[in-house]
């Protein structure tokens, strides 16, 4: 491909997309944001030398092209199926892949460890960090860029612009790109080239102690990336692959220190339908690569998305304490409709997990009922904030966890395993699991009048149970489970939507002439210590089943009934949670399958642990017996 | 107060800096900062009428002038002490806390969670958040910026710049404020005012669209702030007190948006001990206000902290793949010795703690050895990159964490409480806690040479045991731990330096005519499953030690225990950890009392468990007696 020459670049990157379009029309996946970098992606691998140079490539999602280009355009049948490709970069994928990603804004870092080391005399080659202008919202980008531009090290990010990440982009950064690009329209080549010779090499010395000196050097309508110590490029067009080659060229054996090439593409390009719906075909089904026609999947249940917006929009036309925030994901976490309704009460931060939470703790403080909806993977980002702006002062902002336990396609960088863990081993916090989408009604209903304190309640990605929803919810009773179905030898007790497959082993036992009793746990905390306790007393097993990792919602069982002297020998209990791995990507059911979450595993367990215990109970008789 | 004249205000200022001296001569603390805001403090209270209008500092331990003028100067004699005042702004403390911290960098996000709260009809009064240039380096107050300034809502930051934060601040934002410095050296009320008038109110349209059309208001050198849709006065002398009344006066009036006021402070100004030692005066013991010497306090052992990083800057003389990371903690981290012996492979990134880890999960995959060294606290920041980034990649970096366990003075902010939780469910994670300073040392080692994932080692604050330090660490073997006493009836199985105090249980136990064995897990991932099964196996009660809360290394053990069948009442099994609860600040042993973790605690819970096993097995046997 190094060998082609410009105008045969050009066809590469038409067929590239064409090839791109036909394999997304065929297994869905994310469309618009590759088709968005068709050219920088050929530009990118004709003037450096990948996989020696490092090309890393921010969420990854926009990498598609990449996997097509480098390998893995058979492999591209299996996109985001079980056992195929990821979806997103992935080191174990390929040696072109330096970095994985699927979060974003990581990649200005990751590219700054490598120039680092590149420096110290381990790795060799250039390090291209590909981010997005909506990763660059992120306060981790922000922090990249001080470090690197500090540092002073050859890198070269360049900075997609598309308007847009899976919304349209929000905040005070995404203006200022608009003025950057609105003070020097989208130029053409001999300007850029111009600039570019003008500012560069023009590192900033590197150095520890910050000097009181003129840096002399800015002049003009400076851009933030010049204040943060880059060289600027652009705005460049990301779509002229002629142009790009030239730029990438010419930096290529001039630049001297970080520098930012700030290119303007448009999601979708190329492809009509993506172009006219870059929402709707940011992540899409499969569909008619001719018209862009969808395939339609029927929804048996509404989504727990859709069920969560609705009744928090409900809830806030009664309470007009109530504002949603979100981060980036106003459509992903269903609050677009309640932005409908309560448009000054909807709060879109950008890609700001930390500021969101923080947002939220001010917004309670002053005396809101703040609903801070965010994956359960990405409230990851704002642990501390959970834990010392949210926590530690008692503050009731509410946090709606959608994407809770395995989500699919998106596979193990998006799996919610590790909130149940993470939030209740947290002083004062009210942790609460839907086992349907009924319950989750409730669960809005109960966090909108808990006023005492920090209260989470979490719920899958995907279609519900069918059940009936009601009228409208009705609070819980804090730390208060439920029995839903009353049994004698085993006990179910479930945290989360894994009850209907607890209900379903219940009748696997029946077959086996055994009795279960299944309990809906609702809360992680505050425990129903009364209700464990009773399962735990006439039982002969109790199983606590949960869609997390370990260290959750079992774990506080366990240490609650080893507290209380109850795990005497006359109850087994066994934990069972998300195992000790990364699970790869499949559907959620094979997932689960493989979890051993579903009923069989659920009824089989059981059994094992029932045999055993008899078995132990028997021994310790006849041990007691023969010291007696 | 507000019905001072400017004069009367100015020697407010002198009495109060006097006055902050003498008070935290007595007892200790953050001096320097507080020093630095004297005049700040004073111009904002006489011209923004708090509590109404809300003022939060950031990170909140440059608040004790705040403090002395906000009804707390006799209390100031407790400071940092047992029952006394918090170190930090504090909500239940005073009206006047708006919101408390101590981490850095949340008092733009909280304060903009209020004035957009007040938008909304719910409380009143303005916002003013002080945060310095090195909180400025955290994403987060990017992030809260961004937000603030689309918003476009009315409210004030000041910008409290002494070039430094506890070390000389690092990265391209510091080098920005330089630059805006030399531009405008700190100017006379006339230029400000003149500034101020021209440029406010500037707000930035409020509306999600982002529009492709010329901003038009930036010119000259914008500096970041006004990109982020701030209006930029300054930089204006800190310690001018009328001019800082003047100013902010005229903001009061005029501001229609968000404002950033660039004042330049020095750190300890006033007081020229603290002045020309500011490292030193950050944090300071109680000293001699007329000298500024300071009380020494003789020193049993050698710190943790030292230790670690002496043990690093060895094992990195022999091997040059080890590299650094800090953030803004090379001081407390130890790392400004390792600095001095290889400067160049010594990273501190700023108060960037997501970064710094993904940074180091660069350096990682790019072949280096990155220890990351971050107190428990502070590495909340970085969660979802230490899951993201490194543990599903499985890249090896190493974690120092420093400040592991209950901390003192510091109080609940800076527990470091839940980082065995949080690492031990990761897939992969090797997790370690030193029961000594030797064992640190031998961790150190363990660390370096473990290149199969991610490694973690904690240790507390403050002096080691006083044992023997190895000539050279010696790798462990990853998931073994050791039997330190041999007993009979009960086990201690300690998982970090609570070992001691389980040493001292035995004691007492043996007093008793007890007989106890005590180990050192050493790991909390790996487990060591064969000791844990012979100390279950061989004794009636085993009890597991820890210095973190619920879901960590103890509840491992249980699920451990449990999965293999061994909870069959032939052990009774309890999980020392801490409580349910935040500790209010005392020195750490009286926390670790409070908390029951201290020897008669320790041998007081084995006791009552082993009697009411004993009970128990009574009452089983019998009932198996009645049931045969």
């Amino acid at each position: 491909m190094r060998r082609l020459r410009d105008a045969e670049l050009v066809d590469l990157a038409d067929e590239l997309r064409r090839d791109t379009i036909a394999k997304v029309a065929a297994t869905g996946g994310h469309l618009g944001s590759t088709l968005g970098v068709i050219e920088l992606t050929v530009a990118i691998h004709a003037v450096f030398t990948t996989p020696r140079d490092k090309l890393i490539w921010d969420v990854g999602h926009q990498a598609y092209a990449h996997k097509i280009l480098t390998g893995r355009r058979e492999a591209m049948a299996g996109l985001r199926q079980d056992g195929g490709l990821s979806g997103f970069t992935k080191r174990s994928e390929s040696v072109y892949d330096p970095f994985g990603a699927a979060h974003s804004s990581t990649s200005i870092s990751a590219g700054l460890g490598f120039a680092a080391a590149r420096e110290l005399g381990y790795g060799e080659g250039d390090v291209v960090a590909v981010i997005g202008d909506g990763a660059m919202s992120a306060g981790m980008a922000y922090e990249a860029m001080n470090n690197a531009g500090a540092l002073g090290k050859r890198m070269f990010v360049i900075l997609n612009d598309n308007e847009m990440s899976i919304s349209p982009s929000v905040g005070a950064f995404s203006r200022h790109l608009a003025t950057l690009c609105a003070r020097a329209p989208v130029v053409g080549i001999d300007v850029v080239m111009k600039k570019a010779a003008a500012r560069l090499p023009e590192p900033f010395k590197t150095g520890a102690a910050r000097a009181r000196q003129a840096m002399g050097a800015l002049t003009g309508n400076s851009s933030l990336f010049e204040h943060m110590g880059f060289s600027y490029v652009g705005p460049v067009d990301g779509h002229n692959l002629p142009q790009l080659l030239a730029i990438l060229r010419t930096l290529k054996t001039r630049a001297d220190g970080p520098v930012l090439i700030h290119a303007i593409t448009r999601k979708g390009a190329g492809y009509a339908p993506a172009e006219n719906s870059a929402d709707k075909y940011h992540g899409v089904g499969s569909f008619d690569a001719k018209t862009g026609a969808l395939s339609k999947s029927k929804a048996r249940a509404p989504a727990y998305t859709k069920v969560f917006a609705q009744a928090l929009t409900e809830e806030a036309g009664r309470d007009d304490r109530i504002v949603a925030v979100t981060a980036a994901m106003a459509s992903g976490t269903g609050l677009d409709a309640f932005a409908k309704a309560h448009p000054e009460r909807m709060f879109d931060v950008g890609i700001a997990e930390q500021h969101a939470v923080t947002f939220a703790a001010g917004l309670a403080a002053a005396g809101m009922k703040p609903f801070c909806a965010i994956y359960s993977t990405f409230l990851q980002r704002a642990y501390d904030q959970i834990v010392h702006d949210v926590a530690l002062q008692g503050l009731p902002v509410r946090f709606a966890i959608d994407r809770a336990g395995l989500v699919g396609a998106d596979g193990p960088t998006h799996a919610g395993a590790f909130d149940i863990a993470f939030l209740t081993n947290l002083p004062g916090f009210t942790v609460m699991a839907a086992a349907d989408e009924a319950e989750l009604v409730h669960m809005v209903a109960s966090a909108a009048v808990h006023d005492a304190g920090p209260i989470a309640f979490r719920y899958p990605r995907g279609e519900g149970t069918g059940v009936a929803l009601p009228e409208r919810g009705v609070p819980l009773e804090i730390g208060k489970g439920r029995v839903v179905r009353q049994g004698r030898d085993i006990a179910f007790l479930s945290f989360g939507t894994r009850l209907g497959e607890c209900l379903a082993a219940a009748d696997l036992l029946a077959a086996r002439g055994l009795s279960a009793t299944v309990a809906d746990a609702r809360f992680a905390k505050p425990l129903d210590t009364a209700l464990i306790e009773d399962l735990a007393r006439n039982h002969d097993v109790l199983l606590t089943v949960e869609e997390g990792a370990s260290g959750g919602f079992g774990a506080a069982v366990l240490t609650h009934l080893a507290d209380g002297g109850l795990l005497d020998g006359s109850v087994a209990v066994r934990t069972l949670t998300l195992p000790d791995r990364y699970e790869p990507h499949a559907s959620p059911d094979v997932m689960y399958e493989r979890s051993g979450l579903t009923a069989p595993h659920l009824a089989d367990s059981a059994l094992k642990c029932l045999e055993r215990t008899s078995r132990h109970q028997k021994d310790h008789a006849l041990r007691l017996a023969a010291s007696t």
